[in-house]
């Protein structure tokens, strides 16, 4: 498939991750994972290389991995240490392994040349550390979706209006003009509205009693982690664009893993200057976001089955396809880039 | 799919379109339909040519429909009348549509060149509009099967003595000489069967209580409608072949939609002579139809399954055979008429 | 696929055939059989030459096959006997017959040149008709697998300890060498365990009260038929190798039919030394087999479907593979005679 290899993808939350071996798939590829008892997440190819039989389908000799058909046994740095009836094992007997790190309780993988993993580049922001912001972990959603339309669609202010017109959209803001940034390293879109009704989300959770000005802002961070910062603020405040901290904020977090060329898993969560520590609203926010996203799963699904169908036409792009055309753009010259770089490096 | 292009097909029973859109596949074309305002029926391609979203997921505005993704809003010419989030609709923002007709609670549309429609050509028979005759519409069955095995069957009496034996043949009837006319636009095949017991249906419809003359005559108009004329006349009556209607006559009608190559929708009525406003009757018919078609059904499934099977052997034909030979030469010369013509054409 | 063609294989348990007309499929061939009036079985092409109906959707008329969509008639040598509606039947409508051999209640038939059929190379084993030996039919297992991932596995004694250990065998057997005969026609592999516990099965069927030598030797007759010759003895007779009978000896049979490239039944049974006529002690074994071979489904399965992937490495080979290796190496042989024969013949 078409991706960006030399990347961290969120392989899982960190709770996802026990004693037993579990198969993930990412980029079209099964991979083994597990913690092992120093605590640490291990991932390599769900494949023994002698018969082909997944390894999760072995199990765990202390922190090594013996394979189910014939017991031939990995080490966590993929190492054959073990070829039953036999003496010694050739080093072609091994199963490539991949970088894993955690941070905020997040399992993150590389899937592209290990040696140029470096954890300093996996995504973060300061509000996961900061006292006065709640971070809370949602679901997986499961999409039937080319990751490429599910990221689009994270960047698209203009779908809230039609697709989500009870949770996070209404009619006043189906014509109101989208911002956008397509030359930094992040894509960001974006839209305020100002002095109109609160939506159905800030209805719920903002405790407004007349109209708000209310902004959605877009990021989109390389190859498919999306932010999406939104909140509301009493229209007699006339808040300013940079102190929008100051209204009731949420971030919504959206981290897009790859798992075949027509299947995208979303793992979405939130973080909030409202409600500390109240599981309740915990509980409802994810309710919302819920409704919301299952609402984006029926859309991207069918576009999805249409775009497997014969196309007969040239597609035609509109206004708001700026910053969807952008990331697209700079996802195919980051593949560009890495396939030259792969041809012409000095391996 | 290897189908003739300029003409019209059933899309439904007129019940079928109302306020709702809804999605109909013909000729491997999504399309989207539903009843106007003014009482039409309108059917255009269920894409939106911006992404790809099935119109039939977005929402009635009026007569128009809006786009369930970005709002993009088509008239029922497919003209696109609004983009949200920019002022204007440049003309490359369309969708086809398709000339639709209604006659006798049908709904037909046209698949190919718009310009070559012309609804004096849609299929009609004098029965629907006498009023010694009674009309009365049947069920769809779905058939996992190519059209054209379907409607090969539909021109072949030869089958109902093996397949049929229980309704609507007989073993009196295997060795009975099929006569056929190829030469006419519309294929026929007929055999009569003198001085045999009633078959089932006449069994149950006729107050025969002696030996019958019995007829099938199959019409096969072109592209997929087939007409199948039979009845039963006491054999003391000696009936000539041209005066059928003063025995108990039934036209059983098939409209084959072409759905896929391998999927065919066959919307199935009769007309009858006899019973006129009996509503039980037609019940009873029903019921019987049903079983003979389910009959069919099987068949044509299992034959589906060995086409798409590897072929290894070149097939045999029989003298049973003229008339579906000589509708899928018909049907190939129409196909071929039609590619000529788009080619040389002077478009 | 890829297979011998020359060669008998198991259409069913002789108890599988009857007067109804079962549809069978080897080889990828869909195959009719049923057992004719005079107690043989016919087997022919399922599939009639005409509209290519399958003739198990037809009917008998005594000892021929009417077909169910327009009545053709053949014979139990496949020869056209009637084709209504017309006179006569031209030599070209016919089908193709397959041998068909009864022996010990197994129904073998062969898929290729009829003229080379001989049933002096069918499988046998003197001690199906000797009266110290029990046979017991067991059961047929299906798999997701290609035959020769099934055969290899019955020609290898290493997985035992891994994928078996609870039935049929234990660590205590996963380093000891396997011995391996890859000269003879019949592909061996066997291994002794000597002064060991007693496995899973003979704990239950030998009644010993101490260690225990046991045996495996694995037989692989060509194409797909594997004789598993296993038992047990107190280590205090110090058995030699061949007088195994003096043990409680057990021959496992499989009778593997590739139905498709990816699809197998093996059909297994077993003879026994030991409890001679004991219906309850057939049972008990029948249900630990199927414990153990419910093991290797899953295994076999998982391996398919791996293979059913994109292969990215070369797939390393040790030294318990080596019967395996020899057993693909024969396989190729053979089908590689069998294509050029069929180019450089006479006919």
């Amino acid at each position: 498939m078409e991706c960006v290899k030399n990347a961290w993808y969120v392989a899982g939350w960190s709770s996802e991750f026990g004693d037993e071996l579990r198969r993930v798939t990412i980029l079209e590829q099964n991979v083994v994972m597990f913690r092992n008892s120093k605590g640490g997440v291990i991932a390599m190819d769900d494949r023994c290389p002698h018969r082909q039989l997944p390894l999760s389908k072995g199990k765990r000799i202390g922190d090594d991995i013996q394979c189910g058909y014939h017991g031939l046994t990995f080490n966590c740095s993929g190492k054959c240490i073990r070829v039953p009836g036999q003496s010694g094992q050739p080093s072609s007997i091994y199963v490539d392994t991949y970088p894993v790190y955690e941070k905020h309780q997040i399992t993150w993988i590389w899937m592209g040349d290990p040696e140029l993993a470096d954890v300093n580049t996996i995504f973060d922001m300061p509000e996961f550390t900061d006292s006065t912001w709640h971070a809370h972990q949602g679901e997986a959603l499961h999409l039937k979706s080319n990751y490429l339309n599910v990221a689009e669609n994270l960047v698209d202010p203009a779908h809230v209006s039609f697709v989500h017109p009870s949770t996070l959209g209404d009619a006043a803001g189906e014509d109101v003009p989208v911002h956008v940034d397509t030359k930094s390293d992040v894509i960001s879109a974006w839209r305020w509205i100002r002095n109109a009704p609160p939506i159905g989300f800030f209805q719920q959770f903002g405790n407004f009693t007349s109209n708000v000005d209310r902004w959605h802002y877009y990021y989109l961070h390389m190859p498919s982690t999306a932010v999406i910062d939104f909140g509301s603020a009493d229209t007699k405040d006339n808040l300013p664009e940079d102190q929008r901290s100051k209204g009731v904020r949420v971030f919504a977090l959206h981290f897009l893993t790859p798992v075949t060329s027509e299947y995208t898993i979303d793992r979405w969560m939130h973080l909030r200057n409202t409600a500390l520590g109240d599981g309740a609203a915990s509980a409802e926010m994810d309710a919302m976001f819920k409704v919301a996203f299952a609402e984006d799963k029926e859309i991207l699904e069918a576009v999805q089955e249409e775009e497997n169908r014969p196309q007969t036409r040239q597609l035609v792009r509109i206004a708001i396809d700026k910053a969807p055309i952008a990331y697209r753009k700079k996802i195919q010259m980051l593949i560009d880039l890495e396939n030259n770089q792969r041809v012409g490096g000095p391996t």
